[in-house]
């Protein structure tokens, strides 16, 4: 896929990313970006010729996961400096659009230090604006080629754990193309499989409260024509009592040194579940999600997010009528408890597969060598 | 309970009972509905003064919940005969309301055989109108009792398990006064700890597909002033974790012989979770629940409903755009799987609780011996 990519030539769109591109129509460049809070009922692209525009798009979701973000930022930075805006304004709106968004900060830094280190050695801001595209395109290119490695060392991993093929394969919330400047983590390795003729279901738990995997991964398996079945995530337990599930595949929010694995509420149960039915549990992340500074998973403090999100449901086309946006569903003043993301001890995990291998057991030692091979390994093309 | 029941006196509202009364008015006698399709957004009462309006409220849902759906039948042929209406056309009609609910039929039969027999009698069908009244109060007087009775053995239950009080139960659907003649099962017991001053919190699933956890268990706890607080099914997962869960409590559809419970999908990962972390799980229900013609778990048949449940979201004051008759949320032509209900082993019940008492642990000797007392002390008035 990376070589795929590579040859998509720099202007051109890469087909694993409907999330965002760069184009350089006849009246200047412009980024153009797959409106995520539109889908899956519209595909609707949103066309921002300048920097406030993306920060709108930011702020609004239309453009989000932690990659993809990071991403934008950059492209952001190189639209600014493309257009003669003035590029530490934008680069500093754009950082601000999700203060705690830390990939789209590191973007943003990395495209306007490739414009100032370019300006400062030519003194011509146009070079620095092409400094600051190449960035951005290089940020993008090694996402997908992270992507890539992810979804090759996750693919020989399922292969090995089970032989013979016909994976059916759980996952949760949404880790594809909609994300990342690639095909994703958890989601790619599924895609993987599908390509090579060995994935026989992709079962998608709905995942709520926001529905991430019935709005976004069933709309990126129906694109991408894999055989794919949605269900509310309590139905995943019926699932494994029938035997129905070879393996659980998920993303990462964060991995503690000790192995403990961040992710969207709703990862932890299955995990349980998983390990009661003697099924891999398999988290997908790239080795920046390994956290060093944060020693286990009691460490990991657990943001509890607005309970009318749990309160109210919102679909695309609704109309909004609660004070959080939504529909309210349950009685007024219900107090909701509305955890962002679980915690996964290490001993429930059966391997975690990054773009410098896989793991398992999942150790201490074993992630902490990992980080250390990713380190060495950082400066390659 | 049962006793304050009692002293409502025949004619008056149970104040347990919101879902359903029996009025008389100058006008003529009428079978008054809380109309659970609006819940919570508004108590909407539906008044229905003929068989036909109620065959209508049970169709559409406006009315629902075994136990509940056979006092209102017995009641609706109570209906027809007091209003002079053909009674043998009223009760088929209302059987024939949903077909599938057995306790419907069941209530049905029991108030036209006291009309027929009292008709036989004594040839007045004035004094049929109130043979078939009084036999469906006594249904629902019957159910009301049992529902006291399973509050008073799932208490003690609780209290046993868990000394010291400060109980916080998790809970899965709707097991309250919205589907019972009295307080409920599960429901019932976590409301028997409220009002004795030992339920620190009660957790509430909201229960998807259909919601109701948020919509009717949420209302059920606001209107008796419990401690409640709402989550998305798959963050039980983290209570679990963080140590906040006492004890689970839930209903059941069916259980078979050997103690397999048939409950409302999601039951199944609570029953797992709950072992893993060494909390008890404990079905409240009664003993007419139990089918002994049901050898075992592989034996119940699960129930396939329609994917429109899980790829549109509705809501009460949501616009219909789906075919399904909600709003969609998945892409368009999405499978999904939606299982009605799922089955947990008897090895992951730590008790059932009934009328009769509770059995722990759950083995197919106790359960039949549960049920020989049932039939021997079925006569109690």
């Amino acid at each position: 896929m990376a070589d795929q990519y590579a040859q998509s030539g720099e202007g051109k769109r890469p087909t694993e990313a409907p999330a965002l591109r760069w184009e350089e129509p006849p009246e200047g460049p412009v980024l153009v970006l797959l409106d995520q809070t539109r889908l899956p009922a519209e595909e609707v692209e949103l066309v921002c010729t300048d920097a406030s525009a993306l920060v709108e798009a930011i702020r609004s979701l239309a453009v989000r996961g932690a990659p993809l973000l990071g991403i934008a930022g950059a492209y952001g930075v190189a639209l600014a400096a493309a257009r003669g805006f003035d590029v530490d304004d934008a680069a500093n709106a754009l950082a601000g659009a999700r203060p705690t968004a830390v990939n789209l900060s590191v973007g943003v830094r990395r495209a306007r230090s490739a414009y100032q280190a370019e300006l400062a050695r030519s003194g011509d801001p146009g070079q620095g604006a092409l400094a600051a595209l190449a960035a951005a395109r290089r940020l993008h290119r090694e996402d997908a080629e992270a992507s890539a490695r992810m979804a090759g060392h996750g693919l020989a991993l399922i292969d090995e754990l089970l032989p013979g093929g016909g994976h059916r394969v759980l996952t949760h919330c949404n880790t594809g193309s909609l994300v990342s400047g690639g095909e994703g983590t958890a989601f790619a390795v599924a895609l993987a499989a599908h390509r090579a003729g060995r994935l026989r279901r992709l079962w998608v738990d709905e995942t709520r409260p926001l529905l991430q995997g019935a709005r976004l991964t069933a709309y990126e398996a129906a694109r991408n024509g894999m055989a794919y079945t949605l269900l509310t995530d309590n139905a995943a337990g019926s699932l494994f009592a029938a035997g129905e599930v070879d393996a659980v595949l998920i993303g990462a929010d964060r991995i503690a040194a000790d192995g403990s694995v961040a992710n969207k509420v709703g990862s932890y149960p299955l995990a349980v579940l998983a390990r009661y039915h003697h099924v891999p549990f398999i988290v997908v992340a790239p080795v920046t999600t390994v956290d060093p500074g944060t020693p286990d998973g009691a460490s990991i403090e657990v943001e509890q997010r607005p309970g009318f999100e749990v309160t109210e449901v919102t679909a695309p086309q609704a109309p909004v009528t609660g004070a959080g946006g939504g529909i309210p569903v349950a009685p007024l003043g219900t107090q909701a408890y509305n955890p962002a993301f679980d915690v996964t001890p290490p001993e429930l995990v059966t391997a975690i597969v990054t773009e410098e291998g896989a793991i398992s057991p999942v150790t201490a030692d074993a992630l902490a060598e990992l980080c250390r091979r990713a380190r060495q390994g950082g400066d390659r093309p």
